[in-house]
């Protein structure tokens, strides 16, 4: 088969060796008779699925006892519902930084729930950089800071993390399972599977049980943590395939060298890109400042629009798709997950080599 | 392959030939070179599929122009508190019937929401029976009637709609598309996709456009049925497996005749179960009354419970499983819904009429 690299934001490129165990498995699971798409979710072959997931997680992650890992629906968007739902019933303070698009969504809903200080905001900006970590302070009183480790649009990432006297929560969707992270900092912690983890239509969610302990009571169920932890995210019924799918990423990811691996995967596809793009200063442009740039999401430009749409077209002719920029900021990105190969990143600083020599 | 006939309850037996095609496909989805559940849910290959399942229910259900169909995630559990946000935000009332554990769960959500009258209450039944349709008043004022239209664990399903003058609100999570339905009599229907439509992680809702206009505005992105319906379920990343498969399944209801048909093939393979339950008078019990006895699950006793293991047990070991009855009431339980085929059906009773013969 021709199998292209495929840059797109998300959903996004999965381990091939996944992909085919997946279509191998899926019309007859383990000899069963029958698709594990149509077993029971208590039955012994998703069990034992749902509970691999959850104990692979926690080795890549090296997660403490004292973090539940819970396996929801609705992605990261239901998260900027349930995170203030929960920690901010009756109108509880919580700080948050804007740093780009998920950020703006994160806080739109909060402030529908609880009390949110905006502690940085990027707008002026245009969500090109970050502050410094350690000029980052909560306020008194705050429940937790809510930070977005990795902007998909703007193309940022957090390189270091704030210290701060509060929980940090953050949503992870995009560079979840890329790094090794400072667990300890972290009260909560949510990631849309559809990026390093699996298909579309899982959310995980790692809370800590003081940050458990403190959630509302009051909530109706499936928008309760208190729910889903005391059932082992089997009070409904769980995706089933996107936690499927998930466990055999977990299990790859675990098989090849965990999150060391990955972090130094990451480093290798965006020194790549953003390499080559110091090469051809005056053809390729970073917006984002430099010691915030993403590894997962590179955006540059090039001199004119007509330029960058010739250069998507070109490159999608030589098998490299999804390269346009978000129709919100324009230009060129390549989203880099844990699952593109290293030769994709290769085989476009190549082409963007190529492409500079022949247009600058 | 030794394909089994499945009658578990949900996640449940999907076709066969729509479980072929996604194999088939898994890898490569139409030669684009990566796996639909790799691409963006902006990019061609997703956008036709989801143009596709949404023509597709509109034309199996005969929908009129004037009901939105959203995609969602969270299943039904979260629909109990998203219709109850949306639609009772302030303390508004509604009538709620109390059939089973499905409508209990929606009521208690409904509870903490809003002002719940139960008009019904099969609590001292034990769920065995349902009101007759004409017996089932309206409480002046009330917003909607909530309707649960098939009990899978107790076994009931509403053979007839009550003729009220609020709109009907239901839960049709494990009867959805297995029959014609008088559309006019609905507000607003919601399902979870793991019995009759696919896999699990898709919630289909059906809301008439008046009853979206009075949904609340103060909600939280996800929770809000008026920000999925602007975007035509695209505001976040959709569950795209789910409603992949499910596309398929509505195009083979579609291709072999629709819901007359799938409502043909449910009365026989209802009556070939309960039929031979009154066969064997003296040997199998269904507790359930008879004008309520559910086409898509049928439950019935044995004489001990030590014979219902063994029935069990022997049915499984011919090739027929999740034929145990939920854990909340024992005894058998035979999930039919659409893909079981009329031989499942078949077997199954032919395999009791044997096994009464024999210990009877």
């Amino acid at each position: 088969m021709a199998r292209i690299f495929n840059f797109a934001a998300g959903p996004s490129t999965l381990p091939l060796p996944v992909l085919e165990q997946v279509q191998k498995d899926l019309v007859n699971y383990k000899s069963a008779g029958f698709s594990l798409i149509e077993a029971s979710h208590r039955g012994s072959h998703y069990s034992e699925v749902h509970a691999a997931a959850g104990a692979g997680l926690r080795k890549l992650l090296g997660l403490p006892d004292n973090y539940k890992v819970l396996w929801l629906q609705g992605g990261a968007t239901l998260q900027f519902s349930m995170v203030p739902l929960n920690l901010l019933a009756g109108g509880k303070p919580a700080d948050y930084t804007l740093t780009g698009t998920w950020a703006k969504k994160a806080i739109a809903d909060a402030k529908k729930v609880g009390k949110v200080t905006v502690v940085f905001d990027g707008t002026e900006q245009k969500f090109m950089t970050l502050p410094k970590a350690s000029a980052v302070k909560a306020t008194a009183g705050a429940t937790y800071l809510h930070l977005t480790s990795n902007e998909t649009i703007g193309g940022v990432q957090w390189q270091e993390w704030p210290q701060v006297g509060v929980p940090i929560v953050c949503d992870m969707s995009s560079d979840f399972l890329s790094r090794r992270i400072p667990l300890e900092k972290f009260g909560l912690i949510y990631a849309g599977a559809q990026k390093n983890l699996g298909p579309a239509g899982l959310a995980v969610v790692i809370i800590r049980d003081d940050m458990l302990a403190q959630c509302s009571e009051e909530l109706t169920a499936y928008l309760s943590y208190k729910v889903h932890a005391g059932e082992d995210s089997l009070y409904n019924t769980p995706p089933v395939f996107p936690i499927w799918v998930s466990r055999l990423v977990i299990d790859y990811l675990n098989g090849n060298g965990g999150l060391p691996w990955v972090e130094t995967l990451a480093q290798e596809r965006s020194s790549l890109l953003y390499s080559m793009i110091a090469k051809h200063p005056n053809f390729y442009r970073c917006p984002v400042d430099a010691h915030c740039r993403s590894k997962m999401n590179v955006v540059w430009r090039l001199p004119t629009e007509d330029l960058e749409k010739q250069f998507i077209t070109e490159a999608k002719a030589a098998g490299m798709d999804g390269l346009k920029g978000h129709r919100s900021v324009g230009g060129c990105r390549a989203s880099i997950y844990n699952a593109m190969p290293v030769e994709g990143a290769a085989a476009l600083a190549d082409f963007m080599d190529k492409f500079a020599r022949k247009h600058g």
